[in-house]
């Protein structure tokens, strides 16, 4: 078993292999590209796990990223984030070694793209109702508008649309899923009729609909990123089961209160992240598993971490519980968002007790 | 002006000296000691300009942050967090080279702490209602049952109590703060009488009360941390003025969307942190103040970000700023909880040019 005194996140290797292939499996049967968002793992070991399954383009966040994994090796990236113009400096570097797309969704942009040295490629991002970012599909004039300006620069190769479809997070129901899923793929394909003679790819992926959609009409490539791991906010939108949470974050139990049937753990907002889950009118930050000799296991129904600050958590327990947990016990619960968890911990621990690294 | 392309955390040092020089001539004329709270600033460069101000002893809430501390060569620490008995070989360590002070609300800690090889000081952790640490003070018998079992170690040294008061942040109005600090102050006074025979030090201090109490009867050392810097949560307790915090975030601001009034900035979770505020009954992750050639201004209202994700930021603009905003200018907010803003960025720009370290 491994020596753990603090904070930590683990990693199950095998969990996330699996969650990898899994989507990458799914990919490949529905004759889709596969271009794996990093922003959740931020590690170049984990990313190269996703080559074996065939993949040689990857989606990042932002330029340190982006140049993170351009270090790493990686050749063929798209940085899935509005083109800030004071990055033009890091794109023109990193074009010099690697293919790198960028996403655009103003036309002020494509004029600060005239500053680009190299080739690169060009995705107009798509708004399918989220509300982020994006132009709606049906702003034919715009997008024709963007479109146009970009391909006055031979430098911007306009590759086709990106888009991600974030509302699903916030469906209350598979059904209401489905038809942002149905919704967006239909005005894709409309899109990409319209831009028929420009060959244009759509790319899409959150992890929700790239988990559990099944028709990708119209999609030519997708990009979610958080399936690597998954965490409780996936499992409670039926994104995966419990099961296929790749992370957990051991915690020391530092203090009892009997009266309140509580435990202090070392694990807070800067182990966590402050993201929460409402479970039967609760809001909680983290579920707890039972830890195992090699890892944890979800045999069990868990408690809940139920308030947190800097470095403190508090989890509510069972009488039972409770009177057979001891000060200097480690806890094990599973993050409600694995992408802040991940990005606070800066590093896993394998259950074989490796350390990977991250950005 | 600095040449900024990217999320940068912003450290204005003129104010943040003031608000170190404020509350060290406050604890000073109320005769307490000051031994402020490393937790929000984490940077051994920052904990040097306290020294100025006769600051020879710290707070910090994990033995990562003790040891760091430690060896940037301070000498007398208290680790204020229910000592986690699984850190016991770090204790062993850093004794060797300093002071430690630790807390303990369970009599099963006095039982690990048999295996400490050095003199450490023990603080019996006082929960004064906010109910996330601690024992009530009026649990005279419990508290004695804990001194006894100390005394028994002839290296632990029974120093006093630790009191954080942390539910005056969830205090609706001054007044209910008031009754917060004045329930008690005069709990750890009745303590202290009880407990006059062994001469404890009550040592207390979350930022509200320290900021805005004048009678501080009972306390013989103040350990707050938050107001090295300040935040709109502060401003929003009435713990400060808004033109008393001391860091800002500039973010570039990558897409305008007319329609919404919005503009996206690069700026998200992974550098606000999720932490949000109720203004107006709009949930906000970050104010905007002006920025000016040589920092921030905030005489003006500023605009809010209203929708944070990983890397990306909403903000909702009047019309008259959206329309004279650009895309690749930068805007400037206070952070909701600089604490986490700080933890997640990894290190300060001051206002000059100066990059400042953290752990």
């Amino acid at each position: 078993m491994l020596k753990i005194t603090k904070p930590t996140l683990l990693l199950d290797k095998s969990i996330c292999i699996r969650n990898i292939e899994r989507m990458a499996t799914k990919a490949k049967s529905a004759g889709m590209s596969f271009r794996p968002h990093c922003k959740t793992h931020q590690s170049h070991e984990i990313a190269s796990w996703f080559r074996d399954f065939g993949v040689t383009s990857i989606t990042v966040s932002s330029f340190d990223m982006a140049e993170y994994f351009v270090h790493a090796g990686w050749r063929d990236i798209l940085v899935a984030f509005p083109f800030n113009p004071l990055e033009i400096n890091r794109l023109n570097e990193l074009t010099t070694i690697a293919i790198i797309s960028v996403l655009a969704d103003n036309i002020e942009v494509i004029d600060f793209l005239q500053k680009v040295e190299n080739q690169i490629g060009l995705y107009i991002d798509i708004d399918p109702g989220y509300g982020r970012t994006g132009i709606r599909s049906y702003q034919f004039q715009q997008i024709e508008d963007l479109q146009a300006a970009a391909s006055k620069n031979p430098k911007l190769e306009f590759s086709g649309f990106y888009c991600h479809a974030g509302h699903t997070y916030k469906a209350r129901n598979r059904s209401e899923q489905d038809e942002i899923h149905q919704r967006a793929t239909s005005d894709l394909s409309a899109l990409k009729k319209h831009f028929d003679g420009y060959n244009p790819r759509v790319l899409y992926g959150d992890t929700p609909n790239c988990s559990v959609q099944t028709d990708f009409e119209a999609i030519d490539e997708i990009t979610p990123g958080n399936f690597v791991f998954y965490d409780l906010t996936q499992a409670s939108l039926g994104s995966c089961e419990e099961s296929d949470i790749a992370v957990a974050m051991v915690c020391p139990v530092a203090a009892k209160y009997p009266d309140k049937q509580e435990v202090l753990i070392h694990g807070g907002a800067v182990h966590f992240s402050k993201e929460s889950l409402n479970i039967d009118e609760r809001q909680i930050f983290g579920k707890q598993v039972n830890r195992t000799p090699s890892g944890w296991s979800t045999m069990q129904a868990g408690a809940h971490i139920t308030s947190i600050s800097q470095e403190h958590g508090i989890v509510g327990l069972t009488k039972e519980i409770f009177d057979r947990t001891r000060i200097g016990d480690l806890m094990v619960f599973h993050p409600v968002h694995s992408c802040l968890t991940a990005n606070l911990m800066r590093g896993y621990t394998t259950l074989e007790g490796n350390v990977i690294s991250m950005r």
